[in-house]
C-alpha cells in the first residue's frame, strides 16, 4: 500500500497483535489454487512460453473500445448541474489496441482476485489520504454485500456469536444465520452504538450458558441502517478500546461515509490541496483510522456515491486478512468484472476525474442529499410533527430517517408493568400477552406493551393509504440471553424512511403519512 | 422459461422427483431478505410511494451512455475478419435517458439476483432451442467459478462426498475442500468419465467405512479440464441413468460447450432457420437435455466465447434449485453487475447480434480454434511424436491437449509389482518407495513406479528450457478409499497443454518441448 502520500492525519503506530485465531475453520483449511504454484515456479524464467492455461487471446475478444459518457466536473456543484441537465459531459474511453488507463486487453482477461492495480492503487491512495490506516491493504469487492458476507465466511463458524446494533440491516445479518452464526444485539440511541452496552455484553458473557464469546462486531457507523445515526468520535474511541480489551474484530460497513451533511470544508485547504485533503479534514474519523491492532475490516462501496448497479466496492484490512479474503475470492467469485474496473480506471485516472475529482463529486452529491434531507425535515415539521403522533431526529449523514411513532398516545396502547399480575388486565392486553410477538420474544424479555401489534396495524394502514416505510421489527435483533428487562419489541415503535427520492416523493409521501397517522390515532 | 420456441429436440417428459434432501444445511436454513416481505405486502397497491429503500435516484448516476465497439458479423467468418483487422464494426449503445434494449436506469440500479429479464430471457430462449430441457429456469452467474462454488454451498455439508473425474480442475475442487467436502475420483479415459466406474463406486460404497454416500457429481463433459476429453452421447445416457438410480445431482460445468470441432452444420438448416437451429443439430447432447428428474445443474459461461473479464455466465436448473440459488445470491454477491448486463443486452438484443448472431460468432470462433488445434497437432506430429517420448489424442472440443509422456521408455523409469518384496530392489526404487508421492498416496494405493518423481524432474526441465505446461499431478484426485490397486500417481504421466495461444506460441512452444523431452530422455 502506498504510504508516501500527503495525509491530514498522522499514521498511528501499529501494535503487534496476532489475530489468526479469529479465522473460521473454512478460512483456516482453504488451500490456494494449485495451478498458481506451477506458475510461481515458472516465473523464475522471464519470457517463458505459456502453454499451460486456457486463456482466450485478446485478438478474439469481441470488443475493441468502450466509451462512457459522464458528467464533466466543471463548476462548483457538478451534481446539481448533472441532475438538472445543464452539465457538460466528458467521454471516457477504454481501448483494446490503443492507449488507455486500463487496457481492455487486461480488463477482459482473467485477472487478480483483489482487483487490477490501476483501480486498487487509486483507492488505496485515496484511503491512505483519508483514513491514514496504520498497516492495511485494499482489495476490490463486488459491493458491500459481497464484502460483508465474505467477512462472515472469513470469521464465522457455526455457533459463533457476532455482535451488532440492536436494529440492523437484516438482509445481511440473515445471511450469517445460514452459516450458524448467532447475533447478539448491542443497544443504540440517537448517537448510534452504545460503548457501555458493548462493554456490558462482553463483561457479563457467560460461556457456559451462552457459548463461545462474541469475537466480531458488525457495525454501520455512519447513517446506521436503519436508525440513521452516526457514531461520535468519542464513542468510536471507546468502542475501539472495548474491542481491543475483549479482542473483537470490527467489521466497519460504511457505504454512506461520503454522504455527510452540515460539513464546512476549509476553502483555503481546498484551493491549496484539493478536495481529498479538504474532505479528509471534515469527514468522520473511521475505526480504520484508529486501527493499531489490525482488527478493523473496513467496507466501502460505490453503490451510494456512483450507482448500485456498478457492483464494486473495496475492502481495507490488515495484509493478513486481505490475503485470506483473496483466497476466498479465488475460491468463489474470482476477480471483479473488467467492465466496471475499466470504467473506474478511466474515471479515477489522469484523463478522467481523478480521485480528487471523485471527492469533488461526492462533496457535491452530499450537498444534494443534504438539500433533500432538509426538504424532508421541513415537510415533516410542517405536516407530521403537528399531529403529535411521530417525531424524527435530523440525520447527519446517509439516506435514512428513523421516525419514532408515539404509540404511547394511541387510544389502544396498553402497557403492563413486569411486577403486576397476569390475569387482571382487560381482553386486549390478554391477547397481546398470550403469544410471543412477531419478533419471537417470550417470557422474561417478552412483550410488555402492544407496540408490535399496533405497528403492524399502522404498516397496513400506510400501505392502504399509499406510502411504504420499513417497520423497525424488520431490523430488530432479539436478545436471546434472557437477561434483558427491556424487550426490543417494546422499542420497535419506529419506521425507517428515506429522503433520497424526488422532491415529489418526499412531499407526497409525508403528506400521506401525516394523514394516515391522524386517522390511525383517531385524531380525525 | 419460454417454451413456445422452435426446437430441434423434442422436450422429454419430466419425472416427479423430490430432490430437496440434497440441499445443504446452510441452504435449508437460509432465510429470505425480510425487507422483501414488506415489499411484497406493499405491491398489492399499484403506484404506492416508496419511502422505504435507500436507492439512489437515476438522475444522480454519473453516466448517461455507454458505447461498445464490437465486430459486425458480416461475411462468413467474422472471427477471422476481426482477428486480422478486416472486420467492420458495430456500435452498441446503452442510454440512461434514451431508448435502449436495457435502460441504464435499470442496469445501474439495484436489480434481481438472477439477472435482468432482457439478458435472462435471451439466454433461456437460447437454452430452450439448444437443450430443450424439460422444466428448467435460467439465472445469471458471475461466471462458472461463482456458479460452481455456489453449487458447492447449495449441496455440500461438511463430511459430504462429491464425485468428480479423477483428473479435474483442482482450482475449483479445492474450493469445496474448505467446506469439508471430500472428493471421490471416478476413472476417465480418452472418452471422458467412465459410467461403469461411476456405477462401481456407488455400488461398492460402504457407508460404515466411507461415510455418507456421494450425492453430487461434478463433471466437465466437453473438453474435460484437464484431459480435453468429450463424453459421448452413449456414455452420457449411461451416466444419467446411474445418477437416477443412485440419486446423484449432476453439476454439468460446460464452459467449452460451444467450441466443438469437426462439426458439419447443415447449410440448408442454416439458410432456413439460422445458426441457432443449425448449431443445435450438431452440438453434443447435454446432460441438461436428458434431465427428466431435475437433477442437473448446468453451468454456461461467456469466459471462453466472449472474454473472461466479463465475469458473467448462466445457470440452468430446476425451478426449485434456481430459487435456492437465488436466495444464496441475495445473501452473497447480490445481482450481477449492470455494466456486463448492459453489454450483453445490447449484444443479444434487436439492434445487436441477437442470439442467432452469438451462435454465428461462436461457430466462427470454433473454426478459428479448430485451426489452432490442427496447427498444434501438425507441429506435434512433426516435432514431438518422432521423439517417441510423448503422444496426444486429438481433442474434439475446447482448449486442451492431454499429452501422455512415455515414461516407461525413460532410462531411469522403475516399476515394482505389488507382489514382490520390498527390500530386493536397488537404491533408486528404495528411495521412491520410502515416502509417499507428492499426491500423498500411501500403503496400498501408494506409488509402485517413480512416475511422480520423473514428472517433477521433467517439469523443472521444461521451465528451464522456456516452456510451461501443467503437470497431471496438479489435477489428480487421490482415491482415499484404500480400494484401488492402481494409484493415480502412476497414471500422472500427462501434461495439460493448450492450443489457444498464437501460432508462434504453438510452434515455438512445441519445438522447445520436443527438444527438452529428447534431452530428458537422454536421446541427444
Amino acid at each position: 500500500m502506498p504510504v508516501a502520500v500527503e495525509s491530514a492525519i498522522p499514521y498511528p503506530t501499529p501494535r503487534k497483535v496476532d489475530l489468526a485465531h479469529h479465522l473460521s475453520t473454512e478460512a483456516r483449511i482453504r488451500q490456494p489454487n494449485p495451478i498458481k504454484s506451477v506458475w510461481k515456479a515458472a516465473q523464475v524464467r522471464p519470457g517463458i512460453i505459456n502453454m499451460g492455461n486456457g486463456d482466450p487471446h485478446h485478438t478474439l475478444y469481441p470488443i475493441s473500445s468502450m466509451n462512457f459518457i459522464v458528467p464533466s466536473l466543471e463548476g462548483d456543484h457538478p451534481v446539481e448541474a448533472w441532475r438538472t441537465g445543464t452539465s457538460k459531459t466528458l467521454v471516457l474511453s477504454s481501448h483494446k489496441d490503443a492507449p488507455s488507463t486500463l487496457s481492455l486487453r487486461t480488463a477482459f482477461a482473467y485477472g487478480a482476485g483483489a482487483g487490477l492495480p490501476a483501480v486498487r492503487e487509486a483507492l488505496a491512495d485515496l484511503g491512505a489520504r483519508i483514513h491514514a490506516p496504520p498497516n492495511h491493504t485494499v482489495c476490490l469487492s463486488l459491493g458491500n454485500a459481497d464484502a460483508l458476507t465474505k467477512c462472515f465466511r472469513l470469521f464465522g463458524d457455526p455457533d459463533d456469536s457476532f455482535l451488532c446494533e440492536e436494529f440492523t440491516f437484516s438482509a445481511m445479518t440473515n445471511a450469517a444465520l445460514a452459516l450458524g452464526i448467532r447475533w447478539v444485539p448491542v443497544r443504540v440511541d440517537g448517537g448510534g452504538l452504545l460503548p457501555e452496552d458493548l462493554e456490558r455484553v462482553m463483561r457479563c458473557w457467560d460461556e457456559k450458558k451462552q457459548g463461545k464469546r462474541p469475537h466480531v462486531l458488525y457495525t454501520v457507523p455512519c447513517s446506521q441502517n436503519p436508525t440513521g445515526s452516526t457514531i461520535s468520535l468519542e464513542r468510536r474511541r471507546r468502542i475501539y478500546e472495548v474491542a481491543h480489551i475483549y479482542d473483537i474484530i470490527i467489521i466497519e460497513d460504511d457505504p454512506y461515509y461520503f454522504l455527510q451533511y452540515d460539513l464546512q470544508i476549509n476553502q483555503n485547504t481546498l484551493k491549496e490541496h484539493g478536495y481529498t485533503r479538504a474532505m479528509s479534514e471534515v469527514l468522520p474519523r473511521s475505526f480504520l483510522s484508529m486501527d493499531i491492532d489490525g482488527r478493523v475490516v473496513r467496507l466501502d462501496s460505490f453503490s451510494k456515491v456512483l450507482a448500485p448497479g456498478i457492483r464494486l466496492g473495496w475492502i481495507t484490512s490488515s495484509p493478513f486478512f486481505a490475503d485470506k479474503l483473496d483466497m476466498l475470492t479465488d475460491s468463489s467469485t474470482q476477480h471483479p468484472h473488467g467492465l466496471g474496473q475499466a470504467y473506474l480506471a478511466e474515471l479515477l485516472g489522469p484523463t478522467g476525474w481523478g480521485a480528487d475529482g471523485l471527492m469533488k463529486w461526492v462533496h457535491s452529491l452530499a450537498r444534494e442529499y443534504e438539500r433533500r434531507r432538509d426538504l424532508f425535515v421541513s415537510v415533516f415539521d410542517a405536516k407530521v410533527a403537528p399531529t403529535g403522533c411521530a417525531s424524527a431526529e435530523v440525520p447527519q449523514s446517509g439516506m435514512f430517517v428513523w421516525i419514532q411513532v408515539h404509540l404511547e398516545t394511541h387510544p389502544r396502547f396498553v402497557v403492563r408493568t413486569p411486577d403486576s399480575g397476569s390475569d387482571d388486565e382487560g381482553d386486549v392486553l390478554g391477547a397481546v400477552m398470550a403469544a410471543p410477538g412477531v419478533l419471537g420474544e417470550v417470557a422474561r424479555g417478552g412483550p410488555i406493551t402492544n407496540t408490535e401489534q399496533l405497528m403492524s396495524e399502522l404498516l397496513r394502514k400506510l400501505v392502504e393509504s399509499g406510502v411504504i416505510m420499513i417497520p423497525a421489527s424488520t431490523f430488530a435483533i432479539v436478545d436471546r440471553s434472557g437477561s434483558t428487562l427491556s424487550p426490543i419489541g417494546d422499542r420497535a415503535n419506529y419506521l425507517r424512511a428515506t429522503f433520497v427520492g424526488t422532491d415529489e416523493t418526499i412531499r407526497d409521501g409525508l403528506t400521506i403519512f401525516a394523514q394516515a397517522l391522524e386517522e390511525f390515532f383517531n385524531l380525525k
